[in-house]
């Protein structure tokens, strides 16, 4: 059973522009790995590796590391065999020492703390902290960067790996997706704990957030949530990995076919965001997406949310495509029902 | 005649890494314009709206104000016709009010600031200064942002303008080229006065920088500066604005082709920062660069200068185009040659 | 009300490879050009120029005569006001005079003649016949190429005009789609008439033909039939042009987005024929297509239809896209219904 | 030591428009196969299947049997051992067995025919003969159509087998470049004995054929020559295979950069004929092509040949790419230069 934590600062998010109040922070540098959990550990890394085309970079206990060939850390997710699906955490790198300590305090006095770890194979001392919903997230500085092996190295040495072209062959880490019980809680979690900023978001007729987007960097968000009906809670939506153009998102959507995976919906642009899309279900069910966001980025500092109404979004996805229930629906875990 | 100016601080610059020593700067947000000469202003006002697609926002005395549609300020580039070519100047949007007096407090300690204007058609209030070469750089906080007319708002509200689809239709600024004579001088400036970090740079085998490039943000440059060989000082090189695709660079080689428009060279794919390319001149002579980045960005806040040598370029391009013998003399204003 | 013609030769089809039993026919050449009606001529006018990128050669009477930039005759669609919408006609250009004289045999043969015209402004004499649902066609040889006026010559001179880059900017009549009430006779009236090959073919449960796809040269199809299920006779499905790559028709669903275009459904990729499609409505309600096909060619001079089943269109498009229930009902003229 | 032959019919060609004198012939259904030489077999097979990404289909003697994933036949390129490089023969599938009698009678006539062989592993009877520089062409009705095995069957039943995403994945061979002493009588022999058309052309100032550019159907080419400069004969200059999209071009080039093939030229967009090419140096010295032609084809049955002047050459290819001079001097097999 959820209860509402003590630590919402709602009176630091301006209600006009849902922004801090303050300057604009930049502690956090970006999104850096999601661990997720498989019941089918075997299918599951196929896909990933030979499908999906991630890198892995090593094993240990019931998990293997797997990054795109351009992510430069060790890892970009984490990939654990368990009895069940959904994501144990997700990790964000800091942009110095300091920074880290700056968020630890915030974070400590909104009271949602969890403790210190001492990392992984990917990277060192970190903090984990959980959000309204239940979430695990964990701040880092220390990290490992990828070092290629002999038959890995790129030809140009400004990428991280070379472009092997296996599978979708997806770039790097993008953005993923979580599912919450109560949206606004969430952006004040965002917003409080990692400075995040609310680029666009869903208000629907009943005056709640139906969604929100945020970002910490120049990406237009490399984080979203979206509520959950299930009253389950801590479920997790997508992963996103980027791919250079659109093309690949299509030619990604040939692999998956032939390789027998399921297409939940896609290609097509999303209204919000803009971004060129296409989710599947890895074996075990988790949601993964391949994505294009085109030359998009939010520059601007003081950009100002976009809200969408619930109006606007009946009118379905950038092109016209209507949203498939699903989407609004399949999480994981999933959630038990009683019929 | 230039002098070495007394403000270079390259003890601030650590010489393995060539990032300033301390925590990472983020008071500059982002490249806001450029305010480029023309000695035909009508062409090359044709060319900037019809052939490479920006939108005109206003005009005041000799100057127009241009945009790409997804430009979110008044303007990226000041059109303002002269009887010479080149840049006049180049104005960086700061984090905050805040952000703009610490670095108006850096640079007037590095002894190169200008001093302050009342700002012009785009934008408030603003600081000059100069870089070590004699260019004209900007600092401004107060901005106009674009409002799109009646036939100019677009159908999804996240975006500036409309996609108008009206040539190479370029979606927003991305970066310039200035040419120096000493480019590790330009180095130091930009590191001291706005922060920027270096991302990729060239060692010439004489020890010399040949070619450096910086960012403030997660793009993976906004500003490059390579090496002047005529002895002209405060020169341009090149400005770029970006499309989603690469399939658009393509296709504006179409359009350039068809109309007449000059192709330097490309499309291909820069070695350096892997950038797709494609260099024209406007009418007036100026370098004008259709690109596409991909998915790349410089996420990593402790990301360490990649340094080609001299060896490594002579390779050419990513897939072996050799670099053209122009791009390493024309700029803008042109040299006078009295042979 | 319709009844079945007697010209309807199917013994000369093999019923196992629905192919003509003698030596391939190669007297028609390609598909020619359309006259489609709308009732809303100047908005109709406005989207086939401005829109989807035709180039208007001609008018006379009622009639506006369009072509794509690389469409090499005078016309490729002719668009005549009117008081409702449809298709007055369709022309094939065969592959030489004797060809169609050939032609025009085997029609009088089959009993489906309507005789001689002196052309229109955009060919010569042409030979009119009509369908078992009532369409009309005409097969013609004496054309007029077009010949770009200053402003529109091309910088290649290997195109039939410069490449413009407006709208969707679409290069080539690529095929139609009809409805008809009987799909097995549409196929008897292609192979006989024209001497079409089926390519792709639609077998329904109850045994029916439920879609047929022909070609007359190496394009996978140059026309398809669906069933009608409404009644009525002589309909209208789709005109479908060409771009030369599948990063523009997502660029033409945004200028279609921005330009007010309903789009029906789309972009995607069908399972049958593999295109790349993109569906909308012209303001006067005929179904438009933007396609494109990639590599894909019938060089097989021994090609077998391939037979898709019920239960294998129930999967929907190839990746997955249920086909909107529209598709298979909207055709023009629109069916009068007195509920 | 080369010597006319006497069967050169140059009177049956127009000299305006260098078209056969009667109807079309559709004799000759598309290219078939080429069969080419080796003196690093396992380097080359090494290639052709993991980067280029052609598929296996079978193995005899000293020949290993590959296609393209969407190549219907059981294979278009026969690559064998040898202690040289260049091409054994080029065959061609004939419309119809009655098709292939015709031609042989034709060439027969012709003076230039070598007889009637059992065919190999992929195809049938066929008939050889020369072309006056001395390359062996056959010609051939009886294929083999490629089945795949399990594994390699499509998802989509109308491709002939699944996209499967490896290396450049060509999606089918689409054309090839001979070398000759005298292009001439290379076009007069095409004309006659395939009844190929002639789409383009290069007309030097000297009045020779530079190059000439040939099809048997819609595609605007199935084969080139060009001038041989270096006194040797029958040479081969290069093969190429399509890809569906540009990107996939681009997409190539990485792939080739990655895996340390030498790119000679590319990727950029031909003047002559519009491809978009990209040429590379497989292990052994052959030059291979991964190219896109876009929606481009030749319908027109009355096409007028497009005639180049040395002049309009000089300007470049499409977009001002200079011409590399290893790609009017390199062919194979290579020359012996005694200096």
């Amino acid at each position: 059973m959820y209860t509402e934590p003590a630590w919402i600062r709602s009176e630091a998010i301006d209600e006009e522009s849902n922004q801090l109040t303050e300057e604009p922070c930049f502690d956090v540098a970006h999104l850096g790995h999601l661990e997720l959990l498989t019941n089918k550990p075997e299918e599951s890394l196929d896909f990933f590796v030979n499908v999906y085309g991630l890198t892995e970079s090593g094993r240990e206990g019931d998990s293997v590391y797997l990054r795109g060939w351009d992510d430069y850390e060790f890892h970009t997710l984490k990939l654990t065999a368990s009895n069940t699906t959904g994501m144990v955490h997700v990790g964000y790198r800091t942009s110095s020492q300091a920074a880290l300590e700056r968020r630890v305090a915030a974070i400590e006095a909104m009271g949602c703390g969890i403790g210190w770890n001492e990392g992984d194979l990917g990277h060192g001392r970190a903090y984990r902290f959980r959000s309204p919903d239940g979430h695990v997230f964990e701040l880092y500085y220390d990290t490992r960067k990828y070092e290629p092996p002999e038959g890995e190295r790129p030809a140009l040495k400004n990428i991280a790996q070379r472009f092997h072209g296996r599978g979708a062959a997806v770039r790097r880490l993008d953005h993923f997706n979580l599912l919450a019980t109560d949206v606004s809680q969430m952006r004040d979690f965002m917003t409080g704990a990692l400075g995040s900023r609310v680029t666009e978001q869903i208000r629907l007729d009943n005056g709640r957030l139906g969604g929100c987007w945020f970002t910490v960097n120049n990406k237009s968000y490399d984080m979203a949530v979206t509520e959950d009906h299930s009253g389950a809670h801590g479920r997790f939506h997508h992963i996103t990995y980027a791919v250079d153009q659109r093309d690949e998102v299509l030619r990604a959507a040939d692999i998956f076919l032939e390789n027998g995976v399921f297409i939940e919906t896609g290609p097509h642009k999303h209204a919000i965001q803009g971004t060129f899309f296409l989710y599947v279900y890895e074996p075990a069910g988790n949601r993964v997406e391949v994505a294009n966001a085109g030359a998009r980025l939010i520059l601007q500092p003081d950009w100002q949310p976009i809200t969408w109404t619930e109006a606007e979004r009946k009118k379905g996805q950038a092109w016209g495509l209507k949203t498939i229930p699903s989407f609004h629906s399949h999480g994981t875990p999933p959630v038990e029902t009683s019929k």
